[in-house]
């Protein structure tokens, strides 16, 4: 019930090049999955240990050993499934928008657009050299937030160009963001792990800003950035609340 | 001048059990190292591949073999260090505390005591099932800020029939964190990854909060630990700003 080929079509969709040949990408974890097919994505193939589960969404019932030879995870989770990588929807500009300037870690992509989903930030745009939002690691971190916000690769600086509305950047000697008027039409970007925001995107930024400091450290240390993306969604949110 | 014995010390320390019975942590980094020697930890050893920090700080030079064969990441950095574990110091009840109930992720440890250390909180206190702030994880994820925060494992419900202040703690049940008082004085109880604030703990909170969600999800869905500290620390000293 698990070909040659679905293994190897499985295991080659670890790769950006073939998930994005095939359009395909691989979600694990009962809970996960649903939430992917209650957003209406399209399912390809579901394994799984759960009969019921196969049953309930037209997959296949497998065994732990299959399930382990197709699983990306160290302790296979009770399901694997393929999904088709949708087509990005249009971009929203009537509300608050992030953007990511070559976020390369996995884990703070997944946290990011968990956030986004927390904070009801339905556009989430992302650099060419960001982490690909279909990475086995970002899908596992955003536990299924992935599959409620729109998340769309850009040439950042050319997007901004036309971008009509204000664009905050985060920086370390920006105007403190409680004293920062955030509009409710915006957008907010944030910046490389260890570079920060590139020069090109710096000269669009229309208004720079920083979360204070309160400790003794070095000047320059500074947050993570899925910690310091936490904080600014919460900053928007609790102006408007 | 790396002996079999130090070898042999060095990997002990990955266990518990070992840094309890020796009193001593490894921390590896350049400036790792150096913000816990400015902070005046007693350092034990030093092994580094670049010989004039090796001079600077009276350490030993070795080859980058020799550093591969103590080290505990996959791509070791240029120096390895280890440090006595300090005393924990007298809680200051007069300023804000964070306190963990049973965080068990040491990645989430760590990027929670960088964030006590941004916003200025010395006391960090855990209770006896929180992952050992001195694991390899923790010390990495925490990039030097360890050296600047006091951490304390303590019987947590015990500690806070004794405490004197408000006892604020996150819960999904909660009321929203943009209404509620934030007294200088207070101690904010963060919970379990998965199971959240204990029952024992519970019944001492003064005052359940909870950071408002504003997106689409399911309300058994929850924030991460580390960004749900982040919101709840910012929150507390914008409030005083």
């Amino acid at each position: 019930m698990l070909s040659h080929n679905q293994i190897k079509l499985i295991r080659s969709l670890k790769q950006k090049k073939y998930r994005q040949q095939h359009g395909l990408f691989v979600v694990e974890g009962l809970k996960s999955i649903v939430e992917f097919v209650n957003a209406a994505y399209v399912i390809k193939y579901l394994f799984t240990i759960d009969s019921s589960f196969a049953k309930q969404h037209e997959g296949v019932a497998v065994t732990e050993k299959q399930l382990s030879q197709i699983s990306y995870l160290k302790s296979p989770n009770k399901a694997l499934a393929v999904f088709q990588i949708p087509k990005p929807k249009d971009i929203d500009f009537s509300k608050l928008i992030v953007a990511l300037d070559d976020i390369g870690d996995p884990g703070n992509l997944g946290t990011i657009i968990r956030l986004c989903d927390w904070f009801g930030v339905q556009d989430l745009l992302c650099s060419h050299h960001t982490a690909d939002c279909y990475n086995e690691k970002v899908v596992q971190a955003s536990m299924g937030s992935l599959s409620r916000v729109n998340v769309s690769y850009v040439d950042l600086p050319d997007f901004l160009q036309a971008y009509p509305h204000p664009i905050l950047g985060t920086f370390m000697d920006g105007a403190t963001v409680y004293n920062t008027e955030l509009p409710e039409k915006a957008l907010v970007v944030m910046g490389n792990e260890g570079n920060g925001i590139s020069a090109a995107v710096e000269a669009l930024v229309t208004s720079k800003i920083s979360i204070p400091q309160f400790g003794l450290q070095q000047p320059t240390e500074s947050l993570n950035v899925a910690t310091a993306t936490a904080i600014m969604l919460n900053e928007f949110r609790r102006h408007a609340y």
